[in-house]
């Protein structure tokens, strides 16, 4: 399976947001996008996925290919089906997430619950100016991809990734948007050992 | 230079739709996203890129990486400045285009007239599934990559591509969105010969 967490600093934590200014609800444009690029193909959804996206050190919204239902490639309408998670908020109790649709899981849940849940699950691979270059590199078995939205990592949670000795992967020159990144990653994935009939 | 090319088959040539609805209008949201990936990095833009659109086989925007001012990585905010250059329409006469906004000029041209020009200037490329491997080929210097939206090239659009001995290249063997096909695209130039220091 393949992973993706993705860290909103700033994303919302409630469903008080417009669906008319995404740059202004904590770039939720970009973590809509990124949802997309997870899991969508031209004409097909990619069930083996998981993707975690961190809400302000406050809840984790987690999707699940298998089970998604209607996401459609649009930021507008992906971002309508975080604000039904979030409507959602006071169902998630303790360890249990609220379910508000199909394949997506609230869950109660700061940076480092979502970061040692999906270490359990996976290899942490997190794409790093210092690391080696993917063409280098075999991908793990089952790489969760670990990626900031439009701000750094804090010291903690640079700290938690050296401690998880997570890999660190460059994908080329350029310093792309975590959503653009999700893709290439995924196109390494597809590549490696492929060859064309 | 690299080029991107994309034919939106359904795309608007009016200003008047919604931005509330860019699905509707014709897939913008997929001509606004493929038009972030072709110019846009982490907090950097591509200068050296040149992008069109063909409307509907009517109209051409052409945007220019080196003089674009202002655009953001999010859907809504690229679909407002297509539509601030079809509010320029009646400004584009013949061949003389309008220039509504800095590195945005929209053109009285459709399919043919745009692939030509681009194929003055550089090399044809279409992603297709038959293409051979990107990693087995050499990206051509000036290479155009010309793209098709939710639909298929036309059967007169791929008898062009054609005659203009259009290469085919396959990044990998997911068929992929026009805007992630883009960001691969991208990467595999951004590549090209790089050795990470």
């Amino acid at each position: 399976m393949r992973q993706f967490l993705l860290v909103g600093h700033e994303a919302p934590t409630t469903a008080e947001f417009s669906l008319e200014d995404l740059p202004g609800a904590g770039r939720l444009d970009l973590l809509a996008r990124s949802v997309t690029s997870a899991f969508l193909l031209s004409h097909a959804i990619r069930e083996s996925v998981r993707c975690r996206l961190v809400l302000a050190d406050e809840f984790t919204v987690r999707l699940e290919g298998a089970e998604l239902r209607n996401l459609r490639p649009d930021e507008r309408s992906t971002a309508a089906l975080l604000r039904t998670a979030l409507e959602a908020r006071e169902n998630a109790v303790g360890s249990i997430p609220a379910e508000p649709t199909p394949g997506v899981y609230l869950h109660r849940q700061g940076v480092e619950g979502a970061l040692a849940a999906a270490a359990d699950e996976g290899r942490l691979v997190q794409l790093h100016e210092d690391g080696k270059p993917a063409s280098d590199v075999d991908p793990p078995a089952d790489p969760v991809f670990v990626l900031s939205d439009h701000r750094e990592f804090t010291g903690c949670e640079a700290e938690f990734l050296v401690q998880h000795d997570t890999e660190r992967v460059r994908l080329g020159p350029e310093a792309l948007h975590a959503d653009q990144a999700i893709t290439v990653a995924h196109n390494w994935l597809d590549t490696d050992g492929w060859t064309a009939v």
